[in-house]
């Protein structure tokens, strides 16, 4: 006699149920459901400084929910995705303490006896935005988050772009914008992207953070986050060819910021390779997930690895 | 009674021949043959001013050769490459007297009655150093060339990255060298990668094309090149992730460039994002099929159109 999963056994039609971890550095969200508007369960677990605590309540939470047919796995980095590595599943070099070398996939997959799907927080949010969000149908886009930090993922021919490991592009350099004199805030390479246009930079030049400036420093912060943006997007353009470029996080919603972008990306592609697609309106778009892409992403990765394990 | 290709009817082991246009600013490379040692068909034409003169000399090239069971066609751009443009497998903004607009595709496809490839020189390239050349077994590389022009293909998860296009990699922006006031040669961006780093920027600096330089100024050049170059790596580094990046062209031959590139590529990573993989000599390899890189690429598109009509 064959043993069947429930969901597997499910009428025609009935998408299987997944579980879904985003795994952030302040709390881990979980849920168990078969799309972002069909949860069946969901928490959030503080991200603790021990991490056997924290992983022991996911577990819990997906024992105590729903059996899920596979789980995924969207955590923060840096991670090893190589699935031959023996570090495969596990946090790596994170500076946040009693993280680093920490495995996420091993507990789970153990105690839950189910493929477990694992990818960066970034690449996740990729995914789902290109399931549920704002690349939805498309096969070859970049997702972008500005916030704290700045990470992209791309997804290429409908799958996720993963050579050595996840990309970094966040620290991909940009020309300065005229006038800035701000040095730039990251630790490894000064005036990256990240180190110009991440949340910080905004602040250390400005003093306050970017949601409470007004007035002139308003201008003046949107027109370089703006420029800075579309010199990293000409490059996303120029080395991918994306069909869409979506962006999330707190900063890109700063007022006016989008129009500025697409201006400024016209401006700096000075219409080399510039397609009647890039003018539309939608070719570099907010987000359309929210909060929710991340674990939306969790779901297509446990998808995946279902498939996968075939 | 089927009718089958004398080539897909060969003994097991035996791989079919293709054909293989390597189309050029100067010059049609044709070949029929199995793989870059296996040629059985090989001319030159040059590339006139009236296009339907070359085409009809390409056709007839392969009607007088041993029958290949596909072509492909690896051409100087800018090329469509979307399948359901109607311009596709055309030339399409070309500068070249006569070339603008013109089907590639169509002329070869109708008289050969074949299934025809079609993809830039640049990505041809990547395939055939993917094949047989410096990129062998890799599943996720750039191919650059350096040379009148910078171009650069990406392979990932085995396959050609293409989205709405090819990808324009050369135009990417790069920090400038200290002390170098060249304004860059691009008509587009200026001072971008292709701006900086081309066969004339080498010329428009010093005088001589950088095969002629000697001493000081030979130093000079080599040292801003291998910059600008690993500007350029960091950020395809960061963006796909490669395995591998394979560079060729003739600026590359410049005495002592590859070391350096090397060494300038580790320092603008300063160690964020690095992998014991990027410290090996092998991770920016010199190419390995020279001129042959195209045609041998072509061989490969030809390959996918039978694999894709299959």
């Amino acid at each position: 006699m064959t043993e069947v999963e429930p969901e597997l056994a499910a009428p025609a039609g009935t998408a299987p149920r997944f579980g879904a971890v985003e795994a952030g550095g302040t709390k881990f969200v979980c849920l168990v459901g078969t799309s972002p508007d069909d949860v069946v369960a969901k928490t959030r677990i503080p991200t603790g400084a021990d991490p056997a605590t924290t992983l022991a309540a996911v577990v819990r939470f997906f024992a105590d929910s729903p059996a899920p047919a596979a789980v995924g796995i969207a955590s923060f980095g840096p991670v090893e995705l190589r699935p031959d590595h023996p570090h495969y599943g596990h946090i790596t070099s994170t500076p946040k303490p009693g993280w680093r070398d920490v495995d996420l996939v091993g507990p789970i997959r153990s105690v839950l006896n189910v493929p477990v799907g694992f990818d960066t927080d970034v690449a996740g949010a990729a995914l789902g935005e290109g399931r549920w969000g704002a690349a939805q149908g498309l096969g070859t886009f970049v997702y972008m988050t500005v916030g704290t930090g700045i990470g992209a993922a791309a997804v290429v021919g409908g799958r996720l772009a993963v050579g050595l490991g996840h990309a970094e592009m966040g620290h991909i350099s940009v020309p300065r914008q005229a006038g800035d004199t701000y040095p730039g805030g990251c630790p490894y390479h000064g005036d990256c992207l990240e180190g110009m246009a991440a949340g910080g930079a905004i602040a250390a030049r400005f003093g306050p953070p970017a949601e409470q400036l007004t007035g002139a420093d308003l201008r003046q912060a949107v027109e370089w986050e703006a420029g800075y943006l579309a010199e990293g997007l000409r490059t996303f353009v120029y080395t991918i060819m994306p069909e869409r470029i979506v962006i999330g996080g707190s900063v890109p919603q700063l007022p006016g910021l989008f129009p500025l972008v697409r201006a400024k990306l016209a401006a700096t592609m000075a219409g080399y390779g510039a397609l009647p697609e890039h003018a539309a309106d939608d070719f570099v778009a907010p987000a359309g997930l929210g909060g929710m892409a991340g674990p939306a992403g969790a779901l297509v990765l446990a998808e995946n690895a279902l498939r996968a394990r075939g």
